[in-house]
């Protein structure tokens, strides 16, 4: 399978530190520092997680205006649901006027982005699916408090839509060497370090720390078990990109596999922390810097726990 | 594939229609009249959708302990999530002590069961998996507002798994023979005409009307389709396991099927609308009763709007 078209849509409002600093007290540098975070977006009035799918998803079309034809499944993912009955899948759909398709949203949290394009490349080897929109879509500030000292500054709002074919279509497609997503839900303190619970309301992260530890680990872990599986070195990474959680558990993640600091993409200094939206918002960014023959790593980890890399070659 | 066990988990506390008589003025022969329901059960406090649906999944391995060995894959299904991020999937996940495999949380609305199977039948067919732990939970209660005149005494809580193995594991294990789904968000009212968004906190349906229309005709079409396509008519149906959403639902597919009231199985009367757990929890009931050859039709129609048709054969 490959990745045809990859878009991103941020909304247009930026939230600096300064805003943290006068809220809660808490400086640009500290903030920096632990976390590289300078700016992040916020959803306008009116956006949600399913205006911003929509958006993505319009702008990789615009790209990509073909594609529609023959589209065949839409797999839409978010922990930060505006409707979780007219899903973000479902809200693409309707935007996309494309009857009688599979549609279905899904979330493993922040590492939905794997698990979605899982889901495709399965519709794909049953043979019910050869067009897919994957479109990953989180509206962080509306379930977050940003009063929380803790983890309040953390979050930021955006989407991305990725459109993913059976067979390739363009000579600049990615191709999908090899994918492995896990649950992670046995470890540690997967089952309260980062929650959403609507009803609460509330995203918060009372063990931050555990969230980190275990975050490292497993990037690190299953990107080579994904390297070592198709016999390839840290050396033919062209990119990584891990999920946009934190700079510093990028660097650590870096460090444990051995990669220099320019190999990884990183997103995070100016969007926050953007969910499952993030890694691929990133790999909009990096498509155009790719030439043949180069490799890329996305992995991710998601609150919960899971975990999921996968190898793409252009 | 083969569904090997299936379980249900009700909440002991049963709501009444006189409830609703003192809360709205709705008459136990008004709410029956209406919707066939005449009680549905409540969750207890500190119950939520992820302790419901452990306590279905440790039902159904009860009774089959074996299948956990080799257990390689969770998909739960809620639309009524009590956490987004520690998911429905990944509780089931935790409360398994199972690592390292594939766990993901989904909502097509009510008509998540059939997904979540068409999920686990690709994962099956990219060989990334061969025994699979399918979770349907509702916690309605938790987002329903109970002086909803319109809607509020149609909601039900309730679980069930389903373990559903590549091979056939016993002689009374249900072959999945075939399985259609779509989202229909392009038709009718299906952005609006019944939602549930979280930060509003309401699952509220404002144009019930063109639910049941659309509901009675996709289920009737879907369920048609699927027969026609396996060479089969309604009088090889053994059972019809409609969404349970509403008995005037059930009556008029029923009618456009030509097929006969005792060939439906309902449990609306007893448990309101149950979501997406609905139809697990009747196949739950049914699966005992039938002999070989016996062929069951589960058809599901969620908010949003999706569909879908399952064949089963005993």
């Amino acid at each position: 399978m490959y990745i045809h078209q990859v878009a991103a849509y941020l909304p247009a409002h930026i939230v600096t530190n300064e805003h943290f600093t006068r809220l809660n007290g808490l400086s640009h540098d500290w903030i920096i520092e632990r976390t590289g975070i300078r700016e992040r977006r916020k959803a306008a009035v009116g956006e949600n997680t399913n205006t911003m799918a929509i958006e993505a998803t319009q702008r990789a079309l615009a790209a990509a205006p073909e594609f529609i034809h023959g589209l065949d499944l839409i797999v839409g993912a978010t922990y930060t649901p505006y409707d979780t009955i007219f899903t973000v899948a479902h809200a693409v759909q309707h935007a996309l006027d494309v009857a009688d398709i599979p549609v279905v949203s899904i979330s493993s949290a922040c590492s939905s982005l794997l698990n979605a394009i899982e889901i495709v490349e399965g519709y794909f080897a049953m043979g019910k699916a050869s067009r897919a929109v994957v479109v990953v879509s989180e509206h962080n500030t509306a379930y977050n408090n940003e009063e929380d000292t803790i983890a309040g500054h953390l979050w930021g709002d955006g989407a991305a839509t990725l459109l993913i074919s059976k067979e390739r279509l363009a000579e600049t497609d990615l191709r999908m060497v090899d994918l492995i997503t896990g649950g992670a839900a046995t470890v540690g303190k997967a089952n309260t370090a980062v929650t959403l619970k609507p009803v609460e309301r509330g995203l918060v992260m009372p063990h931050g720390r555990d969230v980190f530890t275990h975050a490292c680990q497993h990037m690190a872990r299953v990107t080579s078990q994904l390297l070592e599986r198709n016999q390839l070195g840290v050396e033919d990474v062209t990119y990584l990109i891990p999920h946009q959680a934190n700079l510093r558990i990028t660097r650590n993640v870096l460090e444990s596999l051995g990669l220099p600091t320019e190999r990884a993409v990183s997103n995070i200094q100016d969007l926050g922390n953007t969910g499952c939206a993030g890694a691929a918002i990133a790999l909009a960014d990096t498509r155009e810097q790719l030439t043949p023959g180069n490799k890329v790593v996305i992995t991710v980890f998601g609150g919960g726990y899971s975990y999921g890399a996968m190898l793409l070659e252009r």
